[in-house]
């Protein structure tokens, strides 16, 4: 018998339609045999209006109360699967996050998980429940309520498979796997087999949101076998995990990221220190910089241009002004730009990855901005306007249809 | 310095304007230097909403499942009455029933208080913050979520009041107190400054939909001062205790119940432990009968009618055929009634009082079909297109409107 993890999001329940779609696969899959735990999210736009009715009142208002308003919005889902599953006729019981034994730290809105105490989770599997889990939640030290923030009801699975040592955690989404790029955009884009914890990293910082960052992470930390697929088409998805079968692909996939503002520095003195004062600036406001290049220094001055979040690009800027104090024409940022990026483990062991895709970019007039490379990744920053075009050539550069 | 709890129904905060003006209300009791528990209710018709989501999926689940979707109703209820008073820069903090202690029995749907733990409330008190917990809710000794039934939130106010020794529990509405008659039908119907818990309990008993039965209960076991007031309208109420001041008033209130169904059986064997066995049977299936009637016997028959719930009727018809072998000429059910019902603890000590009810209705041609009398009530069941007319002849007659 196996031990199942499988894990909702909200579209996968926006319904009574959908409820019930979602119950007949969790019974099927415990109808051959598996224990079966079950994460959803809050159905539809749930916590969207949520939060808009909170708005509405004190747009202000605590992380505190947020979490407690928010976390009603699971509380609602269980108990609709819960009796979809009832009239199905099996055994069910649905617990909230603090029911199913999941302690956070106490930074609402955005707590991390400490431990998944898992008494009740396994007493409920002992009685031959299926059990239903709320996402997202858990309770802090003081037993309040809290939230992992987005896209937390994946990690909420994972931290579930990890405690109970599962065979495997289901992640349902309204796609049929991981692309090699989006298939609704990119035609020949093939859906993988299998990918390793590292490359499924890369591909959702990257952008492809299939799966939340830190539920690959903590799926890697614990070796939990992941499969993305689809909650409406039953067909096989796609494995994460350790090691991963090649497929005879050099990439995994081609990525678009339009979520990026380019902030360049311009001809500031070339003195030591400033690269530090101005990352570390950034550091302590919590802004993440991606890709950096800093110029040779010419005529005791330099260039230095990073990405950031495209929503951190006008903060940086007057930041870094402040900090420097630098006048309008010293300090912009262009946010007319997306980030390209090919991923795959295969390609640190095969040379010529990169002049394949500047060549590839070459062939359709797409001029290059900024280069970033890593052991399994090479980015390029190019103007948004090109994303497409350039996603197209690199794709067939690398994964031709006919293959 | 006082304790007052303060309890807000559904339509008291159905939206984030009526929210708001709860949270003024609540606002300006604390910054009259009171210590401040308040309970609300779920907003305006989202309980109703739920049950309906819940029955679109199963109409047959588990109360179980039932009581952790309708309690998420209070939990967004309390978050945001605690955003509208964190927006006017008073420190609050809102708790669901198992944070604010509420321990239940597993009667799901209609848990019974077992005891309010009150160190969270207590604590929270002390740190001078004003305290939001959701009406309603408890958890039973599986750590599983209850439901306390409709009106729920009435008993959640007073057992917080019994439980801290509250000086005052204060029982918001949309109504301005308790009135003598319907104020919405009887010309001349006045709100009572005070009313005793007997009263109360009549009154509720009988159909004035203000406060719910349990919680006048409790709140005449456990000496809680309650008092009965409008959440849009600032002028002060009805006070429910022990020992009202009299008003010069010989009864409290006239009222009206539809919800009656008469069933009578009709010439039946005049043998001893028929009544025993009708009403033995009817108790069995949770039927409450009310006023009962039995004729003298005659010819070796006699009649037995009595009153229950109006959705009550038709199953007792058919059980009582059952029991006894009726046919349908034998047995009769009637919904075309109403009962009309004079309470006041002053009554007991007037002779009179009867006779003065039967004049009025005389004098305004209603015909009496039963009569039930009690220490501080005479009810009488009459057709029910009468009842309003009924209701406005007994009103004139015991409190006359220049009085």
């Amino acid at each position: 018998m196996s031990l199942i993890v499988q894990k909702f999001g909200g579209s996968s329940v926006a319904d009574a339609e959908r409820v019930m779609n979602v119950a007949s696969i969790v019974t099927d899959t415990y109808k051959q045999g598996n224990n079966v735990v079950v994460v959803v999210s809050a159905q539809g736009d749930t916590t969207d209006d949520l939060i808009e009715k909170a708005k509405e009142i004190n747009p202000k208002a605590s992380k505190r109360e947020m979490d407690m308003l928010l976390t009603a919005g699971e509380q609602m889902s269980i108990a609709l699967l819960a009796m979809a599953i009832e009239k199905l006729g099996y055994p069910v019981v649905s617990l909230l996050g603090w029911q199913a034994g999941f302690k956070t730290n106490s930074n609402y809105s955005m707590a991390r998980i400490k431990a998944v105490k898992t008494e009740r989770l396994k007493k409920e599997l002992d009685k031959k429940n299926i059990v239903i889990v709320a996402g997202f939640q858990g309770i802090n030290k003081y037993e309040d309520l809290t939230t992992l923030g987005r896209g937390g009801s994946d990690t909420s699975a994972v931290a579930i498979a990890a405690s109970l040592h599962a065979d495997r955690c289901q992640i349902f989404t309204d796609v049929e796997g991981v692309y090699t790029a989006d298939p609704r955009k990119i035609k020949g884009a093939k859906k993988l087999q299998e990918i390793t914890y590292d490359e499924m990293l890369e591909l959702a910082t990257l952008g492809a949101q299939v799966l939340n960052n830190r539920s690959v992470e903590m799926a890697k930390k614990y070796n939990v076998e992941l499969e993305v697929l689809s909650s409406l088409k039953r067909v096989p998805g796609t494995i994460v995990k350790e090691v991963a079968t090649v497929e005879k692909m050099l990439v995994r996939g081609v990525t678009k990221d339009s979520d990026v503002a380019r902030v360049s520095i311009i001809a500031i003195p070339d003195v030591p220190g400033i690269a530090f004062k101005v990352f570390g600036k950034l550091a302590a406001k919590g802004i993440n910089v991606d890709i950096i290049l800093q110029s040779v220094g010419r005529d005791g001055t330099k260039d230095i241009t990073f990405t950031v979040a495209r929503d951190n690009g006008e903060e940086s800027v007057a930041l870094i002004k402040e900090l420097l104090s630098l006048n309008d024409n010293q300090i912009v940022c262009d946010t007319n730009v997306a980030k390209v990026s090919v991923v795959g483990a295969g390609m640190e062991t095969h040379p010529g990855t990169a002049s394949k895709m500047f060549e590839a970019l070459f062939e359709v007039g797409v001029n290059i901005q900024m280069i970033a490379t890593s052991e399994i990744k090479i980015s390029v920053l190019i103007n948004e306007e090109d994303a497409d075009r350039a996603v197209a050539a690199v794709h067939k550069a690398f994964l031709p249809e006919d293959e």
